[in-house]
C-alpha cells in the first residue's frame, strides 16, 4: 500500500491550498451575502461563483475528479482524494473546481457509458461548467436503500420512452443552471431482480416534469442548489436517451457509487479538519472560571479525540481509494462501505464538539459549524443508511470463514 | 420520595392529554401553514394560536406552571412536571397553555420579586397571555456561562437607570406581542463578585433598544418567536423598573433557573416520547431486504435503548422536582444540574435514531424530527453548557469526602 | 409511584449501614487472608464469615429478602431494594445477612412452591444459613438464553426420576456447605414449548453427580463459592423431589427471575457507589503535572457522569420494584428487563473509570475494583445476555402501537 | 506515505504465519497444561516454550524487532509492525520469536547505549534468549505517569552506586530466567527536572533486592512471567552499570518508549483480529430464537464495527511506524501518542463484543478472550494512562495555531 504523492499531485495540492486561501475562503461571506440580497434565494447563483470558476479554470484546477484523461485530469482515486479533502474545507469549494456532487457522478456515468451524441449534448457543457445536473433515484414512498423497492417506470413506446415516477432528494435541481436529470426506474419488472432497472437522461424542461418543492435539511434550504421532489408524469424522451442499455441501471449505480463515496468522504474529512481548526482557535481566545478554555482537560480531550478520529478516517479512505485504483471497485467494496459509515460519523462528532465549544455562536450562522453538521448528517442516509453498509461489511467478513 | 399524583393532577393530566389530541396536534400543520402564508414569517403570530389559547383558558388549562396560587395553578414542581411533559410533545404546545419559555421564568420573577406597580403593568398582561417577554442575559463577546464575565451595565442617573450592552439569544423578542425584557447587567463593578449584577425591566419600545437581527438555529428561524441580538444603547428607564434591588441579579438568576430547568427537561422528555412513538410507527410500516423494519435487531435495539434512556431521565427529573418541593432548590442543586445534562443528551440520541429510521424524510420538514433535534441541541448550551454543570456535580460529589 | 420508606425500613437501613461499617468492611481483608492461608481456597469457608453471620442473625438482619413473612422479613421488593444496595457495597456483604444468590432465589422457589417435606428438609436449613444451594440451568452446548434449547432430561421411572444433563455456571457449588441443586431439564419434549421443562431437587451427594471443574471469571476463581460445571449422569432422586409439578419449570423460572433481578441490580448499584467513593477519595490524594487529580476536568467529568448514571439506574430499579409490588411481576416485565440491562452496564462504566484513576493499582488486587468489574461483567450474560432483554423491551414497546 | 512491503518482509510474513499455524497455536493448550501441572506456576517456564524458541531460531524467525542489523534483523519499524501483529495473535507468540516485552525495549537500550562490557554480559544472553530482563520504573506511592514524581534514588559511592526504592509492575521478574533489571531512579535531585533521572543495571540476585509479591491482573497471575513489586534496599552495583551517563534516564525512557508502543499496538491489533475471528466462527455455529446468530442484525453490527475499528487502528499504527522510520521518533510523537490510546481502546471493544457473543464461555478460560481483555486493559495504563497521551496530543494540536 503506497500513499505517496506524485510530483504532479504535490503541485496540485499546493496550488489548491493557495487558491483556497487566496480566493475561496474570502469569498464565502460574499457568496452568502449575494445569495441573501437576491429577491429569491433560488433566482440565480451568486455571481462570485462564476468568477471563482473562471479563475480556477484558468489555473488548470478544473475537473480534477475525472480519472478519464480525455475529459478530465486523469488522476487516480488516491491522488484525487488528497485534493478533494482540500476543496471540502469550504462548502462552496467543490463547485469552484467543477468537482461537486452530483455532477461528478453524473459526468463519470456519461464519460463511461454515454454515446457520442449524449456526450456532445450533455457531457461537454457539464465539463465546461456551463450547465448542471441532478440524479433522480430516491423515492419518498418506499425504503429505497433497497434498490429492488423502486417503483418508478421507464416504458418503451416506439422511438421514445415514457417516464413515470415520484422522486425526491434530487439534489441540485434547484439550480437555475440545472438542465438534465439521470433518472432511475424499472424498465422490466419481469427481469431478474437486479436487471429490472434502467437509467435514462431526462431534460428538466421536458413536458410532464414538475418540481413539486425543495426539501429543507434541518432548516437549511441549500439554495440555490437544493434538494427537489420531482414528479415525472408521462414524460416522453427519445429512446436514444437510454444510458448504456436497458436493464443496466443497477450496474451503473454500483459503478457510480464507488468514486462518489471516496469524494464524499474526503470532502467530509476536509470539513472535519476545518471544524477542528475553528475549535482550536476559539478555545485559545476565551476563558471561563479563571482558566483559558484551551487549558481545560475536557476541551483538550475533545481536541485529542478529534485528531485521532480524523487521522484514522483519512487513512481508511485513502486505503479504499488505493484499492479501487489497484484491485478495482469490486474488490474494494468492503472498504468503500466502511468509509461511507466512518467518515460522516467521525465528522459529526468533531463538529458537534466544535459547536459545544462555540456556545450559542455554534448553532447560529455566525459560523459554518451548524450548517456543516446538518449537511453531513444527511450523509449517514444518502446512498443508503449506515445500517445497510454495516450489514454488507459484516456479510463480507463472515464469508471469510465459510 | 413519593411521585404519586393528587386527584387534581390526575384530572389535569387527563384533560391535557385530551386537549392535545383534540386541539393541539391537529393544529400543528395549520400553524405552520398560516406562518408560511404570511408576507413575512415575523409579521404576526398565526391566528390558530390565539384560538387555541382561548380554548385552553376556558378549560382552565392555563398558567399551570406557576406555584403561586394567587396568580397561577398553585401546583408543586412535581405535579407540574407531569403536565409539562405532555405539553412538550408538541412544539406549539406550551404556548397554548401560557406555559412557554421564557415567559414562565419571567412571570415567576415578577410574581416573586415584583413591586405592585410592576405586577400590574407587566405581570397581569403576561398572565393573561396578552403580551410576551424576553430575557436579555447572554452576551456574544464573552463566555457568559460564567456570569462574572458579563459586560453590560446598568447605571443610576437620578430617577432613571441608563442601560448599555449587547445581548443575544434574547428568545421571543421576534414575537410582535413581545413588549418587555428582563435585562441583566452590572450595576456596581466594585461590589463582591456575585453582587455586581442587577436585573431591570426594559420596555422593548424604549429609545435606544435595537433588535439587530434574529439568530437562526441550525437553519431554523423559530419565527415568530425567534432569538434576537439586541443592542441597548443608552436606554433610559425609570428607577422603579429595578427588580428586587440593586445587586440582586445573580440571586434572582439562581432562583429563576431551578424551575426553568425542570420545565425544559420535562418538555424535552415529552419530545423524546413523541419521537420514539414516531419511530415505532414508521418501522411498523416499511420493509427492506425482505424483513419488516420493526423486526430488525438493530432497530429493536434503538427502541429498547430509547425506552430505557427516557424512563431514567424522567425519573431523575421527577426526583429533582420532588426535592425542590421538599428540601428546596438549594439542596436540590446537584439534581437540577444533573437533569440539565441528562435530558437533552438523552433526547438528542432518541431523536437521532428516529431520524435514521425515517431516512431522508427525517432530516426534512415532512416530520418534526429535525426541527426538534435542532431545538434540543441548543439546550446543551442554554443556561450554561453541559460541561459547567458536570463540573458542579463533580464538586458537590467530592465535597462529601472532605 | 411512592418510594417513601416505612419507619421499619428506615431503621433497618440505618442498622445495616452501621453493621457494614462496624463489622463487614473491616472483615474484608481478614476474609481474603483466611482464604489464602488455607491449603486450598476451596477447602472451607473462611471462619470470619460464620462469625459475621452469627452477629447479623443476632441483630435481626437476616433473610431480609424474603417477602413471605412466615419465613423471612416480609418486606416488599421496594423496601428490600433499598437494603440490598447497602449489602452489595461489599463482595462479602450479602452472605453475611443470608441474602446472597443463588440461595435467595432458591429459597423463594421453595417457600412458594415447595411441599412441606421439601421445606423441612431444604428450606429450613437454608433459612438458618446452615447449608447452601445451587441452580443448574445453563448448558455449555447450546445458547441457553433461549430456554427452549435446553437438552437436559428428567425422566420418570417408577417412584423416581432419572436426571441426565451437562450444566455449567452452577454458582455456589464449590462451597463445602452446598448440599442441594435445583435442576432444570425437559420432562416431556412432546408438550407445548414452554411446558416441556421441569425443576427438581437434586442432592449434590447423589450418585452420578460429578463436579467436573470450577469455571474462572476473568482469572478469579470466586472460591469458595465458585461456578461449577456439573455432569448429571443417570442420577436417581425420589419422585417427591419434583417442584410444584411436571411441566412447571418455565413458569417457576419466570417467577424466580423477577425478584432476583431486582436484587442483582441493587447490589450492583451498591458496588458502583463504592467504586465512585473510592475514585473520589483517590483523586483527592494524588497529583500529576502540577495539579491535584480532583481538579482535573476529565476526572471531574468521570465523577459527574458516574453520579448521573448511578442515580438514574437506582431510580429505575426502584420503579421496577415498586411495580412488582403494586401491579405484579408480569406487568413489570418491561421494567425488569430494563434494569437487567441498565444496572450492570452502568456499573461497568463507573468501575472502569475508577480503575483508570487508580492506575496500576486498579487492575491489581490491592483494591477490589478489578474483581468487582469482572464480577459485574458476568451480569451482562447471566439470566440472558443484554441483547435478549433489549429485544423483549422493543417488542413490548412496539405492541403499544398495534 | 508508503506501506508497501519489501520482498524480504513479505517472505517473513508468510513464514511467520505458517509457523504460528503449525507450531504456536497448537502449543497454546500444551503451554497452559504444563504450567498448571507444575507444583507452582512460578517454578519454571513450560518446556514447550524452549522447544518453540529453538524451532523459531532455526527458521531465522528471531530478534526480528531489532532495527540494529548487527544484533538483530535490521528491519524498519514499519516492516516489523506487520510481523509483530502476527505474533500478537497468540499470548505465547512474541516470546517464541524472542520478541516479547520488556526484553525488546531493554535490548534496544543496551544495543544503543550499552558499553561493550554491558553488551557482552547482558545483551548477548538476552539476544540468545538465554536470560530475561525486567524494567523497574513505576512506583506504587506516586502518580508515576509524571516521571518527575519518581522517588527512587541512585547514589554514587566510590566505585559503586547505592540503589534504593520501591518499584512495582516490574513485569517479567517472576520468570526464573529473569536475571537483570533496568532500574530508573533519581541520581541528582538538584539537576533540571528532566536530567535528574538515571538508568542503571541491577542484577536481580544482588543483595538488597527483594521481590515482595507478584501483582495479579484481573485475577490472572501471568505466571511464570508475572508483575513484581520489588524493594531495592541499599543495593550496591558497580559504577560501570550506569547506562549511557548520569542524568540520561529521562532521555533513554523517551527513546525506549517509541518502538515499544508500536510493538504493543501491533500485538494488540493481532489480538483484536483473533478475537474477531473467534466471534465470527462462534456466531456461525449457534442459533437462538429461531435465527442463526450470524444473521442477527445486532451481531452483524458488532462485526462491522469491529472490522472498521481494527482497520483504522492498524493504518494509524503503520503511519506512526512509517513516520518513525522516515522523520524520526520526535517528529512522530503525536502519532505515537495517538496509537497508544487508539489501539487498546479498540481491542477492548472488539474483545468485549466477542465475549458477549460467547456468553458464559467468554468470561471463562475455555477461550482466551477474557484473558486477552484483562491483558489489554492494562495497556490503557502502562507507559502512562490514556489521559496523559490525550493531553499531549491536544497540546501538539493547539501549537499549530500559536
Amino acid at each position: 500500500m503506497d500513499f505517496s504523492l506524485s510530483d504532479k499531485t504535490k503541485r496540485l495540492q499546493q496550488e489548491l491550498t493557495t487558491f483556497m486561501e487566496e480566493h475561496v475562503y474570502p469569498s464565502e461571506a460574499i457568496y452568502k451575502q449575494q445569495l441573501n440580497q437576491q429577491a429569491s434565494r433560488w433566482s440565480r447563483v451568486p455571481p462570485v461563483m462564476e468568477e471563482l470558476k473562471q479563475k480556477a479554470k484558468e489555473k488548470g484546477l478544473w475537473n480534477l475528479f475525472l480519472p478519464d484523461s480525455t475529459y478530465g485530469a486523469g488522476l487516480s482515486n488516491l491522488e484525487y482524494a488528497m485534493l478533494c479533502e482540500i476543496m471540502g474545507r469550504s462548502m462552496i469549494g467543490p463547485e469552484v473546481f467543477n468537482c461537486s456532487a452530483p455532477d461528478t457522478g453524473n459526468i463519470e456515468v456519461l464519460a463511461r457509458y454515454g454515446t457520442e451524441e449524449q456526450k456532445q449534448q450533455w457531457l461537454n457543457p457539464l465539463l465546461a461548467g456551463e450547465i448542471r445536473s441532478c440524479f433522480s433515484m430516491t423515492e419518498p414512498d418506499v425504503a429505497s436503500s433497497d434498490a429492488t423497492n423502486i417503483q418508478a417506470s421507464i416504458t418503451r413506446d416506439g422511438d421514445e420512452y415514457i417516464i413515470n415516477g415520484k422522486k425526491w432528494w434530487s439534489s441540485g435541481a434547484g439550480d437555475p443552471r440545472c438542465k438534465i436529470a439521470i433518472f432511475m426506474g424499472k424498465s422490466d419488472t419481469s427481469a431478474p431482480k437486479h436487471q429490472q432497472q434502467s437509467m435514462i437522461l431526462v431534460p428538466l424542461d421536458s413536458s410532464g416534469v414538475t418540481i413539486e418543492r425543495m426539501l429543507p435539511v434541518f432548516g437549511y434550504d441549500h439554495a440555490p442548489h437544493g434538494h427537489a421532489e420531482i414528479t415525472y408524469n408521462n414524460v416522453r424522451v427519445p429512446a436514444a436517451n437510454m444510458i448504456w442499455d436497458e436493464g443496466k441501471g443497477f450496474a451503473i449505480a454500483q459503478g457510480r457509487l464507488g468514486p462518489g463515496r471516496i469524494h464524499h468522504c474526503m470532502r467530509t474529512i476536509g470539513t472535519a479538519e476545518r471544524a477542528l481548526e475553528a475549535l482550536c482557535k476559539r478555545v485559545q481566545e476565551r476563558a471561563a472560571f479563571g482558566q483559558k478554555l484551551e487549558e481545560q482537560g475536557v476541551i483538550q480531550q475533545w481536541i485529542a479525540e478529534s485528531r485521532m478520529e480524523i487521522e484514522q478516517s483519512r487513512l481508511l479512505t485513502l486505503k479504499a481509494a488505493y484499492m479501487m485504483d489497484t484491485v478495482g471497485n469490486k474488490e474494494a467494496k468492503a472498504e468503500i462501505a466502511m468509509i461511507k459509515v466512518v467518515a460522516p460519523n467521525m465528522a459529526l462528532k468533531v463538529i458537534d464538539r466544535a459547536i459545544q465549544a462555540f456556545g450559542g455562536a455554534g448553532v447560529s450562522d455566525d459560523f459554518v459549524l451548524a450548517e456543516q453538521w446538518a449537511n453531513i448528517r444527511t450523509l449517514r442516509l444518502a446512498d443508503g443508511p449506515d445500517e445497510v453498509h454495516q450489514r454488507q461489511i459484516a456479510r463480507l467478513e463472515l464469508k471469510k470463514y465459510l
